[in-house]
């Protein structure tokens, strides 16, 4: 094949959950032409990114080697696969393709970022194939939770990859095509290269459960609940809602869809044609009108997200609907680690308003989308590849999944965010390393996580912050005593007297004993009054914040 | 009883699990002799409470009224429970009782804080008496997971009350007494006013199950291990640790304790007898000298806690010891909500070593501490309480424990912190509400949770900073222009000038044209001058930055 070579490089989605950013290219090294499957985001925390709104990944190699870039490919419209689309079209410039709903949602993006829904092209599912530069790329409908979720079957001069989403293997998923064993197993005949492969619940040990076993549960517990029942998954989960929706209907209950993300999704699915049946719904002002026991609302907020309507409802009344004593509410969903803090408050919040909280403590109200590790052994087995290349999972869950392929007979790599791998031959080889990392989107404005910008934040937050003021004459006097100014400081330490007051006493004799060179030298200058702050604060309040001097020159 | 009355005040620990502070009272209403039982922390997280080193009750009612004050209890050596003696000790001013176990700890505590470790008082175990006022209390042993953990039986003239502390119901503890019903019943024979119960795992549907059965498993999992084992739990589940080192040594490991809180909480339970037949322990000198199958470690850290052994061995090397591939690393603990994102951070930076880690998933390797909801059940029906009242828990905790006595046909009442209850009579009866809060441990500093610092706090670590000077010369003129310094917020923004000279330039146009009375009213100046960066600052990046604005006048 005269040097040129195929190979897959991610730069977001291995190495976390979430911000899924996969890169495929096809020629010879240096010169591949790519494609780009998937543009997702990830969300801040207050522990590593406060004040951050939205996260994805680095794609400076991507900008840099734009004039490479083929065509982008959307497998689904969660969040964690589309939600970047908008913010980084015009640095890749490429356009995208994605089935009937996916696109759908990929144009509003791109409309909330100012740009041209046109750059959204509607594809049709496999074996219809979209040609982009070496590539033959097909959609292949796989069962997930959301609608006209697929794999994607990418056919290159080296071969085929069969590159998931994210799937698990549901013969009844009520929303998106069934998954079909025959298909996956006709795929593999054909002769698969490189399965790349969801692992979110590698760690899972058994078979995962369809979401049409949810319905009886969840149309018993509302049939039993004597009022109100609200209920709250990912908007983003359009086969969840259906289900609550269903099963609230079949329950007697009008359905009431609160929270934007929700009603926009819904609206999606609908015009879309890709989601029929689905109950008629009510506004919450007839919610409010009716009986309470006739009324089913369904709520965006199930990872407590401070805005959403989950969230709102507890603090009070929200669009005029107020929860009290005897409702139920429904977390039909799945806690993400490091939202257990944020759901736990809004659950203990209806618990003072009287509301029954039950969430999913026994799975009896909530299965997962994803395949578990008996789904993701079956797969293998189905595709039968070359080789195995892990993806969409944390570290340890890549590092697991790279076993259980190995286990079955399977060469496979593991491939972190950054790491280039051929997958031609008969096992996949590292061929390079490039620079990954993440970009904080922070309030309008795009920044590297590494800039320091958020690392500044922390330290504000845990240290608290001192600024001192000095000014000094022309002729290198100081005009005047330092002052200070705190924030995030206790008023009072171990002497009882104003902190502010302490550090001004300290900065003063020294300022009063420094020699002309000191304070005419600014670094130096700046230097001592940081550090004597610094020694001060830690003497009376047994910490050291951080310090801004500014010294005023007068001219 | 001539209008006295038996009245009980949760002041933490009533509406979350963590810094445990009960008081109770008996005599004349606003007069009643008191005695308080256990005085816990709670831990900071980065959400709520950025900076702070230390969590515990607001006392301010129990240091208004110390002169009321008999006595302190401690339950047991958590540090949920003891953890706040030497910081609060002062305030309240009572002479500390505790079995002997608890009381080496709190001496310890009480010493750290400078103060006499004389005022702990050791006591014996039921039938013994501690006489404080109105008040006979008797330390009852019950289970749980560390040392000579009790429940207090508390006489009073106006009948008892059985306050569980934590417990479970576990006739094969390891450590501290078995769970012995014949006793609970005995005590249920006797008449009890008021059972004041445990609630953390009333959402558990299941029995409890002992810390007997994990021995095994964890036997069999340390000895399939090829190389290196390390375990981590919380170090004062005294409990665990022994089943861990036991299961080592049996599998013909030595065992070595790494992390202060570890060692310091082992010394303890031996130097006091409580903790016998412990196998002997090597130093981590040692430990890196033996070849690595012969060797396991019990770290601290199993909460992900940064400082802690578990981190510093997920980071490098600590105290000599690497670890690598083939090595295994058990979390044998829950993570607790919250804690998931630090613990998931360790998780990965083991696998990125090739450490395999393995977690309690599955049950194998942890059980709880506490009685599950049918190990409530009956204890309720062991002590025949007139009324229960639910503690330990937060409000959805309470309120889920409220309705599992009612169904058992015995009153009981939700009391979340600062509800006083007047205990007489057939059920619990609200008498009043105190102030109830929460005080930060700082630093060098306690400050109260509504303080406003660590509000600041977090403004500063979710907005940035933008620090405006102004020198105003003394005939009201400006001299020279504002200056900027900005701090957490990005460099440039929509304009692709830097930040600060967009800011600057503003607030310049601003004073230019700003007339002397502006000029000279401070708070006029400052107030124009923060809107003015804020709106700058919107335009700009997006975002409003907190404000601080430094005026000099020159005199």
């Amino acid at each position: 094949m005269s040097g040129e070579r195929l190979i897959y490089l991610p730069l977001g989605g291995a190495g976390e959950i979430g911000m899924n950013c996969y890169v495929y290219g096809y020629g010879k090294p240096g010169k591949e032409r790519l494609i780009v499957v998937d543009l997702g985001v990830t969300f801040p925390d207050m522990d590593s990114t406060p004040g951050v709104d939205l996260i994805f990944a680095d794609i400076a190699w991507l900008a840099e080697n734009r004039d490479r870039i083929e065509a982008v490919f959307i497998t689904h419209a969660h969040e964690d696969h589309v939600g970047a689309v908008g913010h980084l079209f015009s640095r890749i410039g490429a356009e995208i393709h994605a089935r009937r709903f996916t696109a759908a949602i990929a144009r509003m993006k791109l409309e909330d970022a100012g740009i041209g829904p046109e750059h959204v092209h509607t594809a049709e599912p496999w074996p219809a194939q979209v040609e982009a530069g070496p590539f033959k790329v097909g959609f292949a409908p796989i069962s997930h939770s959301i609608p006209e979720s697929s794999a994607l079957i990418i056919d290159s001069p080296a071969g085929r990859i069969v590159h998931t989403g994210d799937f698990k293997t549901d013969e009844t998923p009520l929303v998106g095509e069934p998954f079909d064993r025959d298909f996956w197993r006709g795929i593999g005949d054909g002769g698969v290269q490189a399965l790349v492969c969801d692992s979110t619940n590698v760690f899972s040990p058994k078979p995962g459960r369809s979401e049409a076993s949810l319905g009886p549960a969840i149309e018993a517990l509302v049939a039993a609940a004597p009022h109100r029942v609200v209920a709250t998954t990912f908007a983003s989960n359009v086969a969840r809602v259906k289900t609550l929706a269903e099963a609230g209907h079949r329950a007697g209950r009008s359905i009431c869809l609160m929270g934007r993300a929700m009603r926009r999704m819904i609206e999606a699915a609908l015009d879309t044609g890709v989601l029929t049946d689905f109950p008629k719904t009510i506004s919450p002002e007839e919610a409010e009108a009716i009986p309470r026991e006739h009324v089913m609302l369904l709520v965006t907020g199930s990872q407590g997200e401070r805005r959403a309507a989950s969230a709102a409802l507890s603090r009070g009344k929200y669009l005029g609907i107020e929860l009290g004593e005897g409702d139920l509410f429904l977390f039909s969903s799945k806690t993400i680690p490091g939202n257990e803090r944020s759901v736990g408050r809004i659950m203990n919040n209806f618990s003072e308003m009287g509301v029954d909280v039950v969430d999913d403590d026994d799975g009896a109200y909530h299965v997962s989308g994803h395949a578990n590790r008996p789904d993701l052994r079956e797969m293998h087995e189905l595709v039968r590849p070359a080789m195995v290349v892990p993806m969409h999972g944390e570290h340890r869950h890549l590092r697991a999944h790279v076993a259980l392929a190995e286990e079955g007979g399977r060469p496979a790599a593991l491939a972190p965010n950054g790491t280039m791998l051929d997958l031609g031959g008969n096992a996949p080889k590292v061929a390079g390393h490039v620079e990954a990392g993440r970009t904080y989107l922070d309030g309008a404005v795009q920044i590297g996580a590494m800039d320091g910008v958020v690392r500044d934040r922390i330290r504000l937050a845990l240290n608290g912050h001192v600024l001192v003021t000095l000014i000094v004459e022309e002729g290198g006097e100081a005009l005047g005593d330092p002052w200070c100014d705190t924030k995030g400081l206790p008023e009072t330490g171990r002497s009882r007297a104003p902190l502010v007051d302490v550090l001004e006493e300290d900065l003063s004799q020294f300022v009063n004993r420094a020699g002309r060179r000191t304070l005419q030298d600014d670094d130096r200058l700046e230097g001592e009054l940081t550090k004597i702050v610094r020694k001060t604060a830690l003497d009376e309040i047994g910490r050291k914040p951080e310090v801004t001097v500014v010294i005023s020159r007068l001219s």
